[in-house]
């Protein structure tokens, strides 16, 4: 303490109850990891196992000495390949630090203290955070017992008062995705007066394994919508923070901007952004080689007699005979870094990203030994 | 538009009403600029002039194929070094995605909509946008005539409901800094229910001119306090976004922590940080170079007959017999980029950011180009 007489009546009370950013479990995931990534097999973050794209890497190594000039927090030339891939406006297209900022940005605008935001759980654990910070009137919506998005579940717990509601798929930690019909469900069904935000993070999995395309629904839908993006997982950029919301107008979108910090992005993600999305070539190579790892993935965890739900994402989640956060806590000492589920109802569950091939393998014998020692 | 009914109901009015993040001169300036800095005399964002120190770009080069991995938020070397250099404990250090992140966080952590914070003015305009986003009762206290800044104004400023007070030191555009007196005026005036927040972006600088240690004062202070710094000034890292903030005590950390996004520093700003931070021949390198380009830029202001500010930062602001956005735009013609002052009642300010010697030389040539054929 470096002299507070009063240290708490000065801090906003919803904050001080609010949940910390990082759940509990991946905060013991990452108490083990730090920045020495080197000395573990990583599979506790959905991060891409493998490095980015020799483009991207490239591209930022052209342009260090630029670190001293600020980025441009529009970034043009990425706006210009998103804009004329999506047919979406440039002026309703949103850059941020990673996909988060955006989310946090939805709720900002549209949401006042005390009135509704429909969320739907378990979900990435970085929601509880920011909805209790807002102190938003949040009505939970808890997955189907199969791991589906319950979309009745959502759009009956709307009320007069709610100003936005999440949808988020593919999802984690269940890794599944809403089919078409789900989709045009929520899309029509969500009132015109309320903002429909939609988390693709996970969205080239989702396509790449034969989902539907969400934008093209969203473009359907006659009211409010906003769909956010991300680098961080089928483009390997999860260390440079940027991802991107597009928005069914302009003023929605500026709006969105003002929520943002002015110079969000940095300029290496930037260059490294821009190389990612035109190197198509590495994207198919990921998703291809993460589709064939989550097969094996799946099919160790089945073999292992657990489980698991079919995900369409670079990770799989499955209920052990077990506490998820003791078998967490028994691989990362056997040098594995898995996550498990944050949501109580949930304690049994855990999640594994998918790794290269070989680290998968150990990743399942190392599983093994712990179930059967607990 | 992408079919949207009623585009303007779903978004807060607030911030439909909150001014661009970037106001009007810089958004000229920055409209000429992009990603294209090459093109351009760039002395209009305060950027520093030298590219970052070579060990830095070693730093950030070494470590481009981990760019797949989350960063660490609570960058655990990099609160070693400052916990270490500044004695503030491990728990009261917090990084953001550049200062402005906190900035908005110390905001954000203690204050609800409708409740007072006070500001001087004219300061760092995206203080404009988040005030007004975040619905506070704002307080602005103008600077005095000699553009320092007023510090019985600010304390005369707090009012029962006022939550949060800013001191921005030295102040961006001014370029001034408050004295010891000052300091201690504020410091210890401040009440002790009311959050200290000062912004030390320019800090380096004023402390190489011989200004008074904030940080050592602000431990006086029995009540709590923020104080920002940034790498994007002096360490020549404005594009890769890092700052951090100093807390009073671990409660205040742990709420503004829960403002900020979860993975928010990039995983390359935190290797170049930390060789930032080390490099200390090359901070020394980059502030007596500042210095000598800043007495170069003043006298030779003083020789086009201006009055410019005494400034300690790296930039120098000055009334020009004028229109500041003119000015701007002219010089802008001509390929050199400045500011202009964005706050009403200093529509004859412009403000320069310390080049080196030739392109300072080739800016005041061109200004007095300017200035003649207006």
């Amino acid at each position: 303490m470096n002299g507070t007489g009063n240290p708490v009546s000065h801090i906003r009370p919803a904050l001080i109850e609010a949940p910390d950013k990082v759940d509990p479990p991946t905060r013991l995931a990452l108490e083990h990891k730090g920045l020495e990534v080197q000395n573990i097999i990583a599979m506790g973050l959905n991060e891409s196992c493998y490095p980015p794209s020799p483009k991207i890497i490239e591209a930022m190594q052209q342009n260090l000495s630029l670190v001293n000039r600020y980025p441009d927090a529009q970034c043009p030339h990425l706006t210009d390949i998103v804009s004329e891939r999506t047919g979406i406006d440039r002026n309703c297209i949103v850059w941020g630090n990673g996909s988060e900022e955006l989310i946090k940005g939805a709720i900002d605008l549209s949401l006042s203290p005390g009135q509704g935001l429909v969320l739907p759980v378990p979900t990435f654990w970085g929601y509880k955070s920011m909805v209790a910070s807002f102190e938003a009137n949040v009505a939970e919506v808890e997955m189907l017992p199969d791991g589906q998005t319950n979309i009745d579940g959502i759009l009956g717990a709307i009320h007069n008062d709610t100003r936005i509601v999440f949808l988020i798929t593919p999802n984690n930690p269940s890794g599944l995705m809403v089919d078409q019909a789900g989709l045009d469900e929520i899309v029509h069904g969500v009132p015109e007066n309320v903002l429909l935000c939609v988390d693709e993070a996970y969205f080239d999995f989702g396509l790449h394994a034969g989902g539907p395309n969400v934008l093209e629904t969203l473009k359907q839908r006659n009211a409010p919508w906003i769909t956010i993006f991300t680098f961080s997982k089928a483009y390997a950029m999860a260390g440079m923070r940027i991802g991107y919301a597009l928005c069914s107008d302009a003023k929605l979108a500026q709006a969105l901007q003002k929520t943002t910090c002015v110079f969000n992005v940095p300029i290496l993600a930037q260059f490294a952004g821009e190389a990612a999305l035109l190197d198509t070539e590495y994207l198919d190579f990921i998703l291809d080689q993460t589709a064939n790892g989550r097969d094996q993935l799946f099919i160790g965890l089945k073999d292992l007699g657990l489980e698991p739900y079919p995900s369409v994402t670079n990770f799989v989640s499955t209920p052990v005979p077990m506490n998820g956060r003791d078998c967490l806590k028994a691989m990362l000492d056997k040098g594995v870094q898995i996550n498990a589920w944050a949501d109580p109802g949930y304690e049994n569950h855990i999640r594994i990203t998918v790794g290269t091939e070989s680290d998968t393998e150990t990743c399942l014998a190392t599983l093994k030994k712990v179930l059967n020692s607990a």
